[in-house]
């Protein structure tokens, strides 16, 4: 068998009983083998000010080494505002300087978002898609995810006890090998 | 004379020489006397994380004060991977929450998107619009402001010196007076 592509989880809530997180989570257990997924946290990241960006700090310097060492990376996020998180659009900033430099570059990745309400965090899925494109991130189509009502999904211990949810996670997590397969550099 | 309607200026960029900075100084200048425009800093707010909002610290506090004190909000933001910059959009987000106590709530706004590109920071312009009809921010229409070409547009002191831009600039702001006049609750 060949070595498990890695597989960067970004979860874009910063909150310990996140929905984004026990999702993420569930995917995680259920991936195949071909994969490996790390959850690269975000929360520890500074402000991106790009006067500091020639001399940055140590949280910049090991995330941006992190995500450089995974074959894709995988978003899970719930919306705020109609848009992607403040802190994770932080993150994606982040990782894309300095200019010419970002740590982006070329990974496929695929989006799942969450949310308590019935949309399922749709602005915050097709607003971070726009800044993929720029960042040359191959990014998955089908099955798309859009998580609503999500906070039914779940059991007093976070695990997921929803069969159908579970079902089209199964689906996407192996589609998502398959992209990282297929688009991966490394 | 009436009392001048105060003006919360927010600028998406943290960097010393930000372009859009030196905008929001020129914007400053310019506007009328029924306008008092202040900068409101997003720098010293920290990554919103919804488990602090109960008891926030004094950063986030301060800024929803000042926030709330305002007739009227002026966004001065530059495009960061086709998007709004994080940073921006965190301070978005801290000021939206608590649950039904957004410090934005009904107050008229608009934005001047900065870019030393062609393309005048058009994709931050609008997904910034989609978190303010969230917001139920009055987002004023016309006149649209992309300012593209931007580092070309100020001397060594940061002064602006296009005066095509300042004619511009000084349309766009008098019509935010009104903008504010006609939809302040405050």
């Amino acid at each position: 068998m060949t070595t498990p592509r890695k597989v960067a989880v970004i979860i874009g809530s910063l909150r310990k009983g996140s929905l984004s997180r026990k999702l993420a989570h569930a995917v995680i257990a259920m991936a195949p083998a071909s994969l490996k997924c790390e959850i690269v946290e975000i929360a520890q990241l500074p402000l991106f000010n790009q006067d500091y960006e020639a001399d940055p700090p140590a949280t910049v310097r090991d995330f941006k080494a992190r995500v450089e060492s995974m074959s894709s990376v995988l978003f899970v996020t719930p919306e705020y505002n109609r848009s992607v998180p403040g802190v994770l659009k932080n993150a994606l900033d982040i990782g894309s300087r300095p200019y010419g430099k970002s740590s982006w570059n070329g990974k496929p990745t695929a989006i799942i978002s969450v949310s308590p309400g019935a949309i399922g965090a749709f602005g915050a899925n097709h607003h971070l898609r726009q800044s993929l494109v720029f960042l040359d991130m191959p990014t998955m189509g089908q099955p798309e995810a859009y998580i609503g009502n999500a906070a039914g999904l779940f059991d007093d211990k976070g695990l997921l006890i929803n069969d159908t949810t579970r079902g089209f996670l199964q689906k996407f997590v192996d589609a998502f090998a398959l992209w990282t397969e297929r688009n991966a550099a490394r």
